[in-house]
């Protein structure tokens, strides 16, 4: 078993996978697997009653969503009846942020990576605070997944058409010169996304207002290209899973009450252990007390290489999530201990365009006790709540200890 | 005496200014002073026979534009006639990138400085490449400005009205973060002021293929917000300029012949000498014997504390005007020296969110030989072509020393 050749491999696939976004789809038309009775969800699998607040919230709001429970009560009943089967958004080539729901009428958007076939999905983004991915399901939150999935989405779906795709890799490149670091900070993505949206919008929208509606709200919401982002995220790391005797990360994910990884050498199995506390910046009114611990699937973004680990392109984040400018440059330079590669596309131009650290190998988190650092937003504990803050967190060490072992076993090293 | 007072009020001034983009009119409609028969152009005063060939060649296509001239030849000939007045643009509050021209038809942007009630204008931004400002007159550019003038004036005009006005400064502060710097590099800004007007300009366009080709000319064009900026620094520097014993620069302007500038306790005098080279990245089929020297009012912006000031927070930009990370860092840290404050709002986050490097006091650049740093766009030497590259240029030493001793003179220092 040559090790290198095999990492060598794992990260030129993800880093040469090259994700456009090419549509938006109803979620049970689109991806595999989807079906009537499924909510797909963030992290590792977990059943109903070992849910973390947010994420019962938030499967609450998408059974009301779904027209299948009236009114949270009902959702709650539904929800443990075992007549809803829940699976991981993982499981069927999709990430979805925080509670990272998806529900088979929900509107996702479809990236297929061009160089290697595969694609993936996610929902559209929400915007901030009382949303659904945080746990929220008032009758605002499911009024605004509402006309996000019937007036939005048909629109965003034809503008992606009219538009004839959008590169996310080359997006998200372009993001990282302008201050992004593609999880936490897509302030310059959001942008990019709208301009190249904007013409096509103006054109296909039914009428004038609905197009001035959607431009708004895409322009507001400056995570509007986090959900696309994730999923070309997801089509890389996908791309470069299953490479014999690899040790790179190709999932981190959390769903509230795990932390859980998968390695590219190690096939389907999860690696998981609770999920640990966010330090965080809290919202006015919230403080630690509140938070949920670490939840979602955007950790994808810092396994292919940027978020958490791109922090030296993003150092103006630091007034969001906490910290200095020069912890979010020691960021950066500390996750190259722990990666197999600078990546040749996502370049830094505080550090001389050096490439973000690419590909956690866990044979050196292990050996020098560096945890991948991850940014990350923070629900409030109980359901129907919202986001409360935004910070950082370091996955369980354990997690890569339990792989590694499983990986001497595998290859008997 | 008390320059430190003096200078005190007049910093202050410059950086509490807060222009607002309130509306878009037609040049003679709207600046003070504009006539039938005026040019207005970039840079201190110069006559027909010692305008620079891209300002001669803006010259002749802005009198094409206005139907005063039927081509070149015409055009030539009346410019040379003395039918035409040509006055700086500095003369009516106004400013101009590179030729920096502005006829009586053409549509402006207005700015209104809030806190102290003046105005100030700009014209609309062509793009790229072959285009009036850089000295091209061919009949693509003029029709491309008679589109900007007939078609995308009035809905920008419609639009801004419906929006409420755009605060230009905190705007530029926000893409200060974004890795702009306000001069050359106005990528985040151009797509803040595109998200800022995108659901007017839909709401306002008489329809929908209008809406779409206005989106698309404003998000294609990454100094779209430069001209509306250099308004904004126009507007700040007038408020801050005429406080009696400043030692304070309020304006740095060049006319490919000259460079000029004015200082707050000094009158509306110019202190004038000839611009120099530029040291610059050439474009793909030019060199430096290409090369017009120093043009354009767009140095308001470094007068103002961002532009080759606020180089830190741009370090991508080298790519486009050369150099590396490390000599942006250095050129702002190199203009503390000669600046007399630190920016209240413009700040810089790579440098612990230090204020930019603002307001050049004359003394520190006579005492310490240091000429402020300007990133600038290079036109061809020619009239009738165009951009070339882009780069780096300080202005003459000699024009700081005439306006010191002037100062001595006056003030008896």
């Amino acid at each position: 078993m040559d090790i290198e050749k095999a990492n060598t491999e794992t990260v030129s696939r993800m880093m040469e996978a090259r994700p456009m976004l090419v549509g938006v789809g109803r979620a049970r038309d689109v991806i595999p697997g989807m079906r009537d009775n499924l909510l797909m969800h963030a992290g590792p699998p977990v059943t109903w009653d070992r849910m973390s607040g947010p994420m019962r919230g938030a499967v609450m709001g998408a059974l009301i969503f779904e027209g299948k429970a009236k009114d949270e009560v009902e959702a709650e009943a539904l929800a443990k009846s075992g007549q809803i089967d829940f699976e991981p958004c993982h499981h069927h080539q999709s990430v979805g942020p925080m509670a990272g729901l998806i529900s088979p009428s929900m509107m996702v958007y479809v990236i297929e990576n061009k160089t290697h076939g595969n694609k993936a999905f996610s929902g559209l983004n929400e915007g901030y605070g009382k949303v659904l991915r945080m746990g929220a399901y008032a009758p605002e939150v499911i009024a605004r997944l509402r006309w996000m999935n019937d007036v939005m989405g048909p629109v965003l779906a034809d503008a992606i058409t009219s538009s004839g795709g959008i590169d996310i890799r080359a997006l998200l490149a372009e993001a990282l010169q302008m201050g992004d670091e593609g999880h936490n900070r897509n302030k310059a993505g959001s942008l990019l996304y709208l301009k190249a949206l904007a013409p096509h919008i103006a054109k296909v929208a039914k009428d004038a207002s609905t197009a001035s509606e959607i431009l708004r709200f895409l322009g507001d919401n400056a995570l509007s290209v986090l959900n696309p982002v994730m999923a070309a995220c997801k089509s890389m790391v996908d791309a470069a899973h299953g490479v014999e005797g690899s040790t790179i990360v190709t999932v981190m994910a959390r769903n509230g009450t795990d932390f859980g990884i998968r390695v590219s050498g190690l096939g389907d199995r999860w690696f998981t252990a609770p999920a640990g506390k966010v330090k965080a910046l809290y919202f006015p009114g919230f403080t630690e007390a509140d938070a949920n611990p670490d939840i979602g699937d955007s950790t994808i973004t810092e396994t292919a290489g940027i978020g958490g680990f791109a922090m030296a392109a993003a150092v103006a984040i630091v007034t969001f999530i906490g910290g200095t400018p020069k912890d979010a440059m020691s960021a950066t330079l500390e996750m190259y201990e722990i990666t197999y590669a600078e990546h040749k596309y996502f370049t830094i131009p505080a550090l001389d365009f050096r490439g973000t650290p690419t590909g956690i190998d866990i044979r050196k988190v292990v050996e020098k006790g560096i945890a991948p650092r991850v940014n990350t937003g923070v629900a409030h504990k109980d359901p129907g709540v919202g986001q409360v803050g935004a910070g950082l967190v370091r996955p369980p060490m354990a997690i890569f200890e339990q792989a590694l072992v499983s990986y001497a076993e595998k290859y008997g090293y």
